[in-house]
């Protein structure tokens, strides 16, 4: 096991009554324009997975393939290849039509299937005594790019294999982008393996994305197209009423935003050529979700008063009889 | 804020590949018959909610005041007062059935509602298009109990309040078992007071319930009577499928098992007069219930091979495809 070198440094507070009833610890850098680290929280050098949050990273070669202008693809679908999207029809129907119009259906999918995040719509499907299907899998965007590039290097079916050209390509990616060696790599939730890095890596490339100008070279072409399709939509990087959504909505200035499961998030800033990356040691969205924001509002770039702000940084926390029974906020000094 | 004199200690890992992906750090005791600490990690010392797992506490003056057996009530009755069920027909049926035979109704409740945990009787009610109801709700039995005690008190409806005699007779009791003065309170989802306690008087009080025998005083007999209505009725505790039920009839000997919100949890072991208490520093429900199945086999009261010791202290993980992907399990040392 990968120890961090430095402890988790507190971030998030869950306080009820006089008390903070439970923290959430945790490793946080921001990365200026170049890549290195401007400020730190914990241990930049930790060791961790991205999960969801490296999906931009893992589109990059279906853009630098070419297959992405192959297809035809837009920015709408770009943003569903970056997004953890919560199954609800404006993404199932895109992802759905997407795989459609490659000639394959939603079984050539290798994500699995979940229930989706959505409530209305997981509530819909149980009504209906319907199971999910492989389009409401939060990562169905990503799996369908990931077909598209199959088709593209006409590769075997089984394009999650860790030593299949898809997955090749995106460790290559992650490497470069990171600027290190991936230590190794664990099986994600939708089956495609995730490459460990240092928090350190995940801050220069979010930074390289925050500074990729389209038509420079083909892979800041990429990264500049990824970022403003992520920007230009953020209803189908995640969805209503989620993080990802209503705090680029709410940024003043646009922001590219990508939780990952087990309290990774990370931030993109373009006119700052500022990237963030952080993650939660105990694994909780709740306190990921509460630190970014709060990162966002410490640089200048949210307003602490907006209400999806409120909602993340001072989140109130109401009970059965909708009584305010305590909140979730910053521990002092991480918002200035 | 009160923070933790001594740091929490690492009690649980989530692997997934080559690394541990997240650690729950928090605090444990280990109580022995006269209320003594006899092991300990993190700092015994701190304060904490505990939550539901105080609730055959705050049980206590429903038979010490004669409440019960005015009314009747039974060894079921008794284990959901003590109870966070799942709101399926087993628990929703009998306690609807004790509230009407007080001559009430379900409105007389102050707990609130929410969706039952119980996934069957969740999705019939989606199904139906019919909402919780405050029976529904995981504290409904231990309402029932304070709705019994406050019609023998004849005190006004709102028996949640901080100053009602019921919520008095609570704290009384919570400050005498764990042998301490509550600093100060906070208010529980289910809308009634829930009393601060070091972790070492929680501790206390369990092995207190360990230690209780029947007719010897009117607090240990109230004690040993709701001790053992928890023991007989595991189902009623908390629901099938879950880490009190499962956990309490996999051990090698009668245990009593209570998880609270935030990571709390205790175990009250009468055979030898031991009582546990633990709390999770970052909230997490799957660090507790990883940690309260290892010290149960630690101390010889649980088979670590039983497939229920094993689905919470090497519980798989398998992602969306059935792949296994990783596993929660104690940190090394924990067990022995």
């Amino acid at each position: 096991m990968i120890r961090p070198k430095t402890a988790p440094a507190p971030l998030t507070e869950i306080w009820r009554g006089p008390i903070a009833e439970s923290v959430h610890l945790g490793h946080a850098v921001i990365c200026g324009p170049g890549g290195d680290v401007i400020e730190a929280w914990g241990d930049p050098d930790v060791t961790a997975y991205p999960r969801s949050s490296c999906k931009m990273i893992q589109a990059l070669p279906l853009i630098e393939s070419g297959a992405a202008d192959a297809a035809g693809l837009g920015p709408e679908q770009l943003a569903l290849a970056c997004a953890s999207h919560q199954g609800d029809p404006i993404h199932t129907g895109r992802v759905e039509a997407w795989v459609t119009g490659l000639g394959l259906g939603e079984d050539d999918l290798r994500c699995g299937s979940h229930m989706p995040y959505g409530e209305e719509t997981a509530h819909a499907l149980i009504r209906a005594g319907d199971k999910p299907c492989q389009l409401h899998n939060n990562c169905s965007g990503k799996h369908a790019g990931f077909l598209t590039l199959n088709r593209h290097l006409a590769g075997h079916a089984d394009y999650v294999d860790l030593d299949h050209p898809v997955q090749r390509a995106c460790l290559a990616a992650f490497e470069e982008v990171t600027g290190e060696s991936s230590p190794g790599y664990g099986i994600d939730g939708c089956s495609a393996p995730n490459f460990l890095g240092s928090l350190r890596g995940m801050g220069r490339a979010m930074a390289y994305f925050a500074t990729a100008t389209e038509g420079a070279d083909a892979r800041q072409t990429a990264a500049a197209r990824l970022r403003d399709a992520m920007i230009a939509h953020p209803d189908l990087v995640a969805g209503e009423g989620r993080a990802c959504t209503l705090l680029m909505r709410a940024c003043t200035e646009p922001v590219a935003l990508k939780t990952g499961a087990e309290g990774f998030f990370i931030a993109i800033l373009p006119q700052r050529g500022i990237g963030i990356a952080l993650k939660i040691a105990d694994g909780a969205t709740r306190g990921a979700e509460c630190a970014i924001a709060t990162l966002l509002v410490r640089l200048g770039a949210l307003d602490a008063d907006h209400p999806s702000a409120r909602m993340f940084m001072n989140k109130v926390l109401t009970n059965c009889r909708g009584l305010k029974v305590g909140a979730i906020r910053p521990v002092p000094g991480l918002l200035r």
